[in-house]
Order: C-alpha cells, then structure tokens, then sequence
C-alpha cells in the first residue's frame, strides 16, 4: 500500500454519539461512509481489520454483462446503473482523495476453448443479446486478431466494449483516505450485537471487547460477516464464498495485453486482468467452505491450468501472490440493500461477485437511504425484508 | 527457524588469523566447520546470508540409488558411502547440539505413470540392479498395496528400502548450532576474490566490502556461487541450477504417507517428501536460468500437475509455501572435493542435486584434507585439479 493504514486509523472508540455508525470497512461500508461525511454527518466506521476482506482479493472488473446469468435481470439493471455511475464516481473520488484508481476502459472478450464452451459462450451471447445488452460474437480468427495472445485452440468469444476495470487495491486506499479527510472515524472492533428499542433513537452496537457504540443510524455493511451480528431482523441469510485468486507478473517483453479475458476452458471458468506495468490478476475458485482462507493445491492447479490453456504465454510470468477472499453470498445472487423494518438500520452487503461493481450505485443508494429515511425505488427489488418470514 | 539466526551470528569481522576460513554456510561449509573445530581448529565461516542457499530449499531425500543415472557409478559410490555413514553422522550431531534433525528410514517408491513411464522405470531398475544396488519392480496392484493413496492409473513402480530421509532444516539449524557450539565465528559478506603467493602460508580472502581475512587453509564451499570468486586456478566450472519447490499440509484425515514418492508422470519427473505431522515438500524444477529465484506460473503448474496425476489426494492439501533454490550444477553431476594444486586450498562445491546425502562425507572427507594435507583416495576421482588445463 502506498500508505500506511496505520497512520490514519485510529484505535480508540469513540466518546462522542456519531450521526451513523458503518460496521464494515470494505469498499461498500467506506464508500458510504464517505458520501456520508460529504452530506455533513459524522461518522464512525467499526472494523477488526480496514479492508482485511474480499475488497483487496477482488480483480477489480465492472462487468455486469458478462456476469449476467439467467434469473439476474434486476441485478444486471442494478450493475449496468453502477457502471455508467463509474466515471463520475472515480472523478470525484481522485479529486477528493488526490489518489488515482485506475479506471481503465479496457473492454471484456470472453473466449470459450473447446466446442462444449463454445455452445454456452453462444448461448450466454444470445441471453444478453435478448436483455439489450451489447455483445458481439466473434470466430476463431476474429478472436486472435484481438487478442494475438490467445491459444490457437479457441473456438469463439463475445466482445463485451463497455466492460471497464478499475485497481481495486487503489479504490480501497482511495476511499479510505476520503474516509479519513472526510473526518470520518475507525474503530478497530469486532461488533457482535445490536441492541435497539423501537422507542428509543439511539441504537447500540456491542463489540466483542465489550465496549459499546451509540447511534441513531447503523449501517451493516460487513460483507461475508454481515449475518453473524446477532439482535438483527431479519437475521441475514449471508454465506462466505471462498474465491482463491493469483498476482502474477509478465517480463517486460510480453506486455501488450489490454483487455480483461474471461474464459471457458472446458466447462472451467476463469479470468485475467491485465493491470498497467504487467501485473496480472488471475482468478477465481467459487468455493463454499465456511470462512476458510487457505490457499489450496486444488485451487491454485486448476487456476494455472485453466488460464494457461487460454494464454499459453502466462506460463512465462512469475507468482507475486497467491490469496484467498470471502465474497458476502446471498440468496439468487443479488445483494441486500436499504432501511429495515426497524427505524435508522440499514444494509449493503450480499455483493457477491460484484461489489466492486456495485460500489457507486450502493453508496449513493444508501447515504440516500439514511440521509431521507426513504429508499429509493431502484433497490426496491433488494430490500432486507424479502428476507422476513411474514412477507 | 526454531532459533533466531541472529543471536548466534557475530557480524564483526575476526581480528585474529584463524587456522581455516570455509566460504559458504550451507550445510556443506556449515558441516566442515563443525568437524575441523572439532578437531581443535579456530574457523570462521564467511557467508553474506547463512542457510540462504539450495540447503534451506532442498526436500531432505537421501537418494543414492533413486538419483543413479548412466554415467554417474562414481557418484553412486560417493552416495552409498555418505548414506551408510548417515546414522552416526546423525548421532553425533544430535548429541552434540542437542537438537533432533528427523532423519527416517522411510524408504522411496518410484512410481510410473503411463506406459513409457512404465519403460523408464524398468530400465533404471534394470540399470542399478547391475550396479548390484537393491531395487525391487512392482507391478500396479502391488504399487498400491504400499501406497494406497496413488493414482489407479499407476503402471508399476520400483521399491527402494535402504533410501531414508532428514529434515533438511532441522539439520541446517542443528548444524548452525553445532559450528557456533563449537567456537566458530561468522561473518557476514560476500567473498569477490582470493589473494595468495605460493612462497607464503597465508591465503587472503577480500569481500566486496574490503575486509580482508587471511589464514592457512581456506575451503570454497559457497555452492552456486563457488565459481564467482576471482583468484582460483582453475575457475570452478559451477552453474546455478533453479529449482521450485512447494510445501504443503494435508488435513489430518489424510495423514499415512510413509514412503517417498518419486515419480515419472507422462515424462515428467516429480517427488514428494512426507515429513512427520502432515508437511509434504513437493519437488522440483530443473531449470537453467541462472541467479533466477524467481517462483513461475510454469514451474509450480506443473509441479502441482504431475505431483495430483500421481496422487489425487494432494489436491486436498494447503499450499504453505513457493520457493526456489539454486543448486551448485558441475559437469557431469559430479561434486567438486579435495584439494586444489595451491597448499591450503580446498573445495567442497557442485553437489548439485545431492548436497543434504553428500553431507556427512564431505565433511569427513574434507577435514581430513585439512587436518593431514592429503586427499583421502574416495574423493580423489572429484578432485578440483580434473579442470586444470593441461591435465
């Protein structure tokens, strides 16, 4: 990190009533916090670990179409709103935070290897085609010509221009230096209870250590740890699912590469990232394993397999990195977001794989939420309490 | 480390003559040192990073017969002897350091996967049973009795008793121990060139630093490096050879490994190491890429390919850590041993892929050159003077 998170972090809880209280400082609990801040609350962020999650795993892609799968349209509507929310929010954030992100629009080709890939690459084309959404279909040939790097075995790919990338470990350090210009507080605790009277304004988070924080308004926002919180209602169905992810870097001499490739590598799903400078993201296990972050010789063996079998010349780069990270799972994919039934409580998270994504969308959607009291009608669809046994 | 390196190394240069100087802290250097003060000698080891060699990477197989190829009779001879002199070596050094080195007599099975895998093996073990070494062909279902955990695919293997195993970090530290037990004194610099006139006793070593160290005897045991330092005649013919290994764990459901595994997996070589509680060392790379210590997409794929061809169930396992070393290579495999043409000059390098095996007689061997000024006939064959131009 470019700077030390020691440095602007402070470890004491706080001793005034803050406006909002975030629980969770990924880039969704941050990025709200900061739009907060912006609209003159002041606000505290509670966090074991600042960015210890999946925010600082993740490979950084804004690409709600080819992350579109049948029974996602809300989503896909949620996630096309976000990315054309993206160049603003990125302006803004670099102008407040003096930080780049890097914010590139690069473009997504999806490949499929074999014929069997080739099948639902054209499949997945046609679905989006049929959303509206613009995806081109390319041969063999078309393929390489885009992307010479790419192994002469691959069938077929959809071009997807408006997928754009941004360095998600930029963002992170970005936002939490917005946080923190911002006036924003951190407090470095595990929460592990709400308290609350429906009478009474002020709702309590109880840490793990004990010490306790007062406010009227609470934001969840702690991502695969979102539903351990105990005394909240509905008690959110979130799941830590496990993406095992590589850094590695190309020699100087193979640089070239510009676009995200997403790939079917017979039946295998898999990603790279090309970053400026020649690092590369590869990724990503799905993996339902509790909150395990091992990395795994099963893990680690199908990923080089997989990207290898796409672009041979990955062999060449070396390991920088190997890490796992726990995506907030939710129920049919889609995030939980707005007000509870319960005055001044709120939620984000359930991002899944698409938090980085949805971090302009949410943040605007929520520091609305707890700034009007009122949701706003695009995340009707995601409400927390779809989740209530008597609705 | 179970002891911190940095409270039994002295950074200050000597400022008495000592009776020998050994360039290189390995296990070669570390285990000469060890045996000449021992003998009453007043040494110095000169290293700019201890135990940060091919000693602290390597996997611990002591492999005579496994590692026996056409050509090399010499070498196997030299093994044989080191493996028979490996359980009094190991005695004396546990009893002298008082730390355990785990050395097991657990055997290697050398398994083939395919049918030209199958070939392979027949014929090494064809070849070395007219060596007179003991090697047993299996046939696959036999394979499997011994080793339930191994691939059904496997086609046969060769069964070989006498090959054991020691921890090669607990030996590297109870060596650092025993040197530092022993009056030894270290001193951390790289060694650039030796200075000496064939008229006076003393030899001169200068670091790139400019300290100077003089003494009678000096011994090149620096590994990859020995052939970087100016002044010797001849200049060692020592080449860095790259190798990636992996240290895994498998969950405790899985423990029972005994044995281990070396493999041939479609053509490609693979071992396995299984140390007590569950640590498994997977090797190794074979590369010529000079002072490279680079971990690669390729070298760990496919190490992590052939090693699950071989046996699934390391799939399971967790990958605890990537690493490369440089072994000392030299012209057909042969360890450089003895003493040069200059008096007081010896060398203990090129071990290449049998430095931990070779230890104990290395040491033998070279204290003895030291202490009588006279090879003994068992290494004469790997003496330095076969590089002499007009030998």
């Amino acid at each position: 990190m470019t700077f030390s998170l020691s440095k602007i972090i402070n470890l004491d809880p706080p001793t005034f009533v803050p406006d909002a209280v975030i629980v969770g400082a990924g880039v969704i609990g941050l990025s709200i916090a900061w739009r907060l801040s912006q609209k003159g609350m002041r606000v505290v962020i509670v966090d074991p670990k600042p960015l210890g999650g999946a925010s600082w795993v993740a490979a950084g892609m804004l690409a709600p179409v080819s992350e579109a799968n049948p029974g996602e349209e809300e989503l896909v509507r949620l996630g096309l709103k976000s990315l054309q929310r993206y160049p603003s929010f990125v302006k803004e954030l670099e102008d407040f935070s003096q930080m780049e992100v890097g914010y590139i629009s690069s473009g997504t080709l999806e490949v499929g290897l074999d014929a069997n890939d080739r099948a639902e690459i054209e499949f997945l084309h046609s679905f989006r085609s049929k959303l509206g959404l613009e995806t081109k279909l390319l041969d063999s040939t078309a393929t390489r010509k885009v992307e010479p790097s790419l192994s002469p075995g691959i069938q077929a790919s959809v071009s997807i221009e408006q997928e754009h990338q941004v360095d998600n470990r930029l963002l992170c350090q970005a936002l939490l230096k917005a946080v923190y210009l911002g006036g924003g507080y951190f407090y470095q605790a595990t929460i592990a209870e709400l308290k609350f009277d429906e009478k009474k304004p002020l709702k309590t988070l109880v840490a793990e250590n004990g010490i306790k924080i007062s406010s009227p308004n609470i934001v969840i926002a702690a991502g695969a740890w979102s539903g351990d919180i105990k005394g909240i209602i509905p008690q959110l169905p979130i799941y830590p699912i496990k993406g095992q992810t590589l850094r590695v870097r190309l020699p100087e001499s193979y640089l070239g590469y510009q676009k995200i490739i997403r790939g079917l590598a017979k039946g295998y799903h898999v990603y790279m990232v090309p970053r400026k400078h020649g690092e590369i993201i590869i990724g990503a296990t799905v993996e339902d394993k509790g909150f395990d972050t091992t990395i795994t010789v099963e893990g680690i063996y199908e990923l080089l397999r997989n990207i290898t079998s796409l672009l041979p010349n990955i062999s060449e780069a070396t390991i920088e990195e190997t890490l796992a990270g726990l995506r907030p799972g939710s129920p049919n994919n889609a995030p939980i977001l707005g007000s509870f039934a319960t005055q001044g409580l709120f939620v984000a998270t359930g991002h899944y794989r698409n938090g980085i994504l949805l971090t302009p969308v949410t943040s605007d959607a929520l520091s609305d939420c707890v700034i009007d009291q009122v949701d706003p009608a695009y995340i009707e669809y995601f409400s927390p309490n779809r989740f209530l046994k008597d609705a």
